[in-house]
């Protein structure tokens, strides 16, 4: 039988798996709850429990599985297989989780930074499949990074390579999630567009609740301050992304999260905006285009790290 | 007889060669102007009758020389060995630098970015010495960059990676030579502080001509707007390197350039910023240093990459 793995998305609020060819076919998928507030043992033995019962709906054990990979947001020791922390989960300090599931599940485990892993997937069978540098941005409550270079998925000396969002587009500006004055993510994210929105818009605004996505809606529909925030967002997105090409030089970056629902004339600012700014070797050798993956890119990322570990010996 | 490498450094006022061995260490230099007006074909003549001249200083015919390295200023193409373009040298468009010398010569040629083989030499047997991972930034008229990645010197897909002076610290801030706006040069290069400088102190400066060493020297006598300027330089390049350590998450930082005049308290000015604004596990990994080579890294960095092709038979 051809070989299974199992990526793992360990979310705030979801713990989501995918069962996953070789080629990154998701054959079977499965979600729980995470149930964050129980502690970081109660969500490791419920990703065990999960890892079973996702094999299960494919008529298959746990131990079919060839190898498990988990995509972790924040800070992870990858060498070690150790969460450091996360942003959203309390308690989660040093939590030793390949150790762990490993032991649970007697299968290898693979532990990546969530946004490194989804740059492996849309690397692997997405969006940038073919390309062997490319990097990823997820727009989302904050921004993420992944970066392959030759192939492989870059970590940098300590893991913390591509925290993309937080290269400075604004030195000295808006206060961001991190501490730090001026970073990509204090512009660009959903919850800076939302921010942003709500200072421009005054009190009026404050009176209702109101999402990143109402606004990309209302700039679709042509409202005023919607549509200039929306289109300073792609601006910001361009800045950054002309600073990443002077570095990486990719052949392709890859945008992800919430914000691919603003189509093609987001896109095309921002193209616009980098081919405007880049040096004109970096923007002609390449191209800037939304996932293919979606949503499932930390999974079958997940998966493939585990699997090229699994086929080569050595990590992705 | 134990191999030897020539490493040019093609400057737009001199040209700078340095006979090095294996290990790094010139055994022999030499200098003649470029005479850059007179156009390519003299330069390239030019060249080759220095590496003679540089060899027979060592009692070396130039037939002697394992491998010669050039580095260029501007955008290269290494498969090819072609200049695409020199900032300040006229007439000099798509010139197949590697494949004349090569024929004048008969030795194999490599030919490298400037920054980039500075960061080379820099890596190999300079500041980040038993590093696999590091950068460099060259401050001076302008600012260059280089990346040395797993070892090996990284240059993008298109030759256009690691220029680290065009990253945007400030977007929509001052204009930057390359045209665009807030680049990291814009701020911090050594034109840049003498423009500064000359827009803060007003009409008075304006009566004299001075240098960014001038300001420098000013700012170490205490001396109000200097000061202020120097220490200001100093934040923007904090800036920029916690940029890039969000990014790229080396071993070390290496600065070199006429600002190393400055000494240890700009360093040191650079490495708190840098402290307080990079993630921890990315600023505790890396350690920001001056350059060891100083103004010979670039040949000796040159000379290397021709010495790792030649021993390798891949590039550096």
């Amino acid at each position: 039988m051809a070989k299974r793995y199992v990526g793992i998305d360990l979310g705030g609020t979801n713990l989501k798996l995918g069962l996953v060819s070789a080629a990154g076919e998701v054959l079977a998928s499965h979600s729980v709850p995470t149930e964050a507030d129980r502690g970081p043992a109660h969500v490791l033995s419920r990703m065990a429990a999960a890892v079973g019962d996702l094999c299960a709906k494919a008529g298959l054990r746990a131990a079919d599985a060839a190898a498990v990979g988990v995509g972790s947001p924040g800070p992870v020791d990858t060498a070690r297989g150790v969460v450091l922390q996360t942003p959203n989960m309390a308690g989660w300090k040093n939590v030793p989780v390949t150790a762990v599931l490993r032991k649970k599940l007697r299968r290898p485990v693979r532990l990546e930074n969530d946004a490194n892993a989804a740059a492996y997937g849309e690397f692997r069978c997405g969006a940038a499949r073919g390309t062997s540098d490319m990097f990823l941005l997820t727009l989302g409550t904050g921004i993420g990074g992944g970066i392959v270079l030759g192939g492989r998925l870059f970590r940098g000396t300590s893991d913390t390579g591509a925290e993309l969002g937080h290269i400075i587009i604004q030195g000295g500006g808006r206060v961001c999630g991190c501490g730090n004055r001026g970073c990509l993510e204090a512009y660009a994210s959903a919850t800076a567009v939302v921010e942003r929105f709500r200072q421009e818009a005054g009190v009026i605004a404050n009176r209702n609740e109101f999402s990143c996505k109402d606004i990309f809606d209302a700039a679709a529909q042509g409202q005023g301050i919607a549509r200039r925030i929306v289109a300073e967002t792609a601006d910001y997105l361009a800045v950054g992304i002309t600073s990443l090409l002077h570095v990486l030089n990719p052949e392709m970056v890859v945008l992800t999260g919430g914000m691919m629902g603003a189509g093609k004339p987001f896109l095309d600012r921002i193209r616009r905006g980098v081919r405007e700014m880049a040096f004109p070797s970096a923007s002609r050798a390449c191209r800037i285009c939304w996932s293919t993956l979606g949503g499932d890119a930390g999974i079958i990322g997940a998966a493939l790290a585990a699997e090229a570990l699994d086929r080569t010996g050595r990590p992705a």
